[in-house]
């Protein structure tokens, strides 16, 4: 290892180690002093406006000469407004319910030990994201609430931003005489540091990625802490044989269109064959008019109307999350076969049929596998705000720890008390 | 990558992909067939017992030959009586409860969707361990009652008596109808196919490695899949200055010397000074009759009665689990002192307080990280027999997903039902 990889290696796990020993100060808190610490970090944040805007200017000054696409530049800029609205995040994360402490399971066991499981702190979270500088800011305050320290490290196109926000949220801690290194930045030390945080075990309690697949596989690849893995949804509606079509348009339009770039956003369209000579072309019609893209196969290309824009899908149809107004769409031959091609294809986000029918519900409800299973429903409602969890950190899709959005709750662990009165095992 | 190691990776993904690929019949079993099928895997154990002897007579052998120590070969050796109390496993594991299907959590919210989280097989189970053949039987009985296939690596000592186990768990699930795949040994592809089945993303939903440090860290450190670290456990008992020294000399005794070898044993003995000059040379005593050799920092050394044998602590011995009759013991200045150290040494498993007074033992099962935080009782009741689990799957050191004492419950997944009536994200 040369010597600066090494420098990197001991600069990141030094920072890691400083937020560990700093957690334990946070875990002592009680829940009106973590809520007056998130409130004073939305003031300063709103007070420093222009310094974090000053900060932004420089990435977005890189952005523009490295030529960056207009959507990820948008996402890049901050101003007062943005401002004001992540300070916001905070604000409401305060409003949430301390889910430390909370008695999971208890009871009092024959031979009178009191077992009790509580929840409490994760310890030190990890987040790798890429340049969105909100989720700075977001990460920051749901873990604080949620007792954790965290280390971040944001997108290299948001460095200047990521340190302002950083620094304000570290003089706020220093202010109110906590420990600083409850939040640190590891931004400095690019890819590189990226990697020895995933490496830092014994450091790092649980290390969440947010971003594309690619940051997300590379994580999920190379992590040696445990992850829990995020995001791509390519996800399916099956149209059934008794669907109501009038409620069937309006949910494949809302799940496709009504927000676009979103992991719960509807990427692959199944038609039951009973219906499809009666709903592809109202729902074919439907998108088009959406301006949504069709790639359809064989037999859903017989049936759409003249002047329905289309193209055969490909094998990559089947498996690909869009995030635009593209849509794969097949028609199958009943319950099973659609149940076979979820199977296939889906990431284990979220599915939902459209059915009429009982035992066609509760098939697909208990047979599909996938973190998020509706029916008669827009898969946009797969989402932790929706699912009244207040905050969302990310929507789980593998199945250790959490599966589905995740809130508060699901960034803490739980740890097992028992009291005894001089109890030995016989 | 040689060809050799081609045909590996193939065959165990292969392995995998077939256990993946028969999961979904057993998720549809309901309890009454899943526990018929374990009662049947018992018997059949118990009529083939001789089969099963004789294969573990060749590994018998060639631990024999290699000159294996004698506890190893202990826990290696199958008899009728020992099938008989492997396939009692079996048994007990029908008798409880089906963790798949209980409502977690549930709410309709107020646009009316109807939510549920409900508990899930996790899909396929991979298994590493070490050569102790009942690990075979009981890993595959308990994943197979929560709904889950199994992939079993069990140490190649024992790759006799797994092939003969696996063979007759088999020979009952083909007899039954269900898919043989439900359960698959991969021990004759080596360490080489272990390591395919920590990189099988996709195929594997969890791994958990039981045994030694050593096969854990290389687990946790070269897997792609989702871990459960396991195991390890440098246990502290700290005598407060209030403890009821009667009940401490019971509870220490009892900790460290009911059995030696097992995870939740004592391993090192903290001492309040103000009560050290009392409590160290009954303690020291009572420890010393019972062949336990002490590891002593300097203020304790002073405190122990001529007689007693013990050896100066060195710095390792703070972090070690010696699973023998070894105690490092020390004397500290308070509960700060104690705290402090339990946070430099423990490896999060089990502690446990000893103490009379009601905010020392407040601030210790509030404080201490660790996975059981217990007060006036034996570490050895951290055990998922004793918490009432009725089985136990090993116990986990981590903070994801599951903490403590594993059973049922800790092996299954969760996904969230959505019923809606034709709603539309507004």
């Amino acid at each position: 290892m040369d010597d600066q990889l090494l420098s990197v290696e001991s600069a990141v796990r030094g920072a890691a180690r400083a937020a560990k020993d700093a957690q334990p100060v946070l875990a002592r808190l009680r829940r009106a002093e973590k809520d007056a610490l998130l409130h004073a970090m939305a003031e300063a944040l709103v007070a420093r406006a222009d310094e974090i805007v000053a900060a932004n200017a420089q990435d977005l000054a890189a952005a523009d000469e490295s030529g960056m696409a207009a959507g990820l530049r948008d996402r890049l800029a901050l101003d007062p407004q943005r401002i004001a609205s992540i300070a916001q995040q905070l604000r409401d994360a305060a409003a949430l319910p301390d889910p430390v402490g909370e008695v999971v399971r208890g009871s009092v066991l024959a031979n009178g030990l009191e077992l009790r499981q509580v929840r409490v702190p994760m310890g030190v979270i990890g987040m790798v994201y890429e340049a969105r500088p909100n989720v700075t800011v977001d990460a920051a305050g749901l873990a604080l609430k949620a007792g954790s320290a965290v280390v971040l490290r944001g997108g290299s196109a948001a460095l200047h931003s990521n340190t302002a926000l950083i620094a304000v949220l570290r003089d706020v801690l220093a202010e109110r005489g906590l420990p600083e290194d409850l939040v640190v930045g590891i931004d400095a030390h690019g890819r590189e540091g990226a990697d020895v945080l995933m490496r830092a075990r014994g450091l790092v309690d649980v290390l969440i990625p947010r971003g594309g697949a690619g940051l997300i596989r590379r994580v999920v690849e190379n992590a040696q802490v445990p992850v829990i893995e995020t995001g791509t949804g390519t996800t399916h509606v099956l149209v059934d044989a008794s669907a109501d079509l009038d409620q069937a348009e309006q949910i494949v339009l809302n799940a496709k269109t009504q927000r676009v770039g979103v992991c719960n956003a509807l990427e692959t369209l199944l038609v039951h064959q009973d219906v499809a000579a009666e709903a592809l072309p109202r729902l074919g019609t439907a998108l088009a008019e959406a301006g949504v893209r069709l790639h359809v196969d064989e037999r859903a290309a017989a049936l759409l109307p003249a002047g329905v824009e289309h193209v055969p899908a490909t094998e990559e149809d089947w498996d690909v999350e869009y995030l635009a107004l593209e849509l794969a769409v097949a028609v199958v031959d009943d319950l099973d076969a659609a149940l076979a091609h979820i199977r296939a294809h889906s990431s284990g986000h979220t599915e939902s049929i459209l059915t009429r029918d009982l035992v066609s519900q509760q098939r697909f409800l208990a047979e599909v596998d996938s973190a998020v299973v509706m029916a008669n429903a827009s898969t946009r409602f797969s989402d932790g705000g929706e699912f009244g969890f207040g905050a969302e950190i990310g929507i789980s899709t593998q199945k250790l720890h959490a599966r589905g959005p995740m809130g508060l709750s699901e960034i803490t662990a739980t740890k097992w008390l028992v009291v005894g009165q001089g109890h030995v095992r016989p």
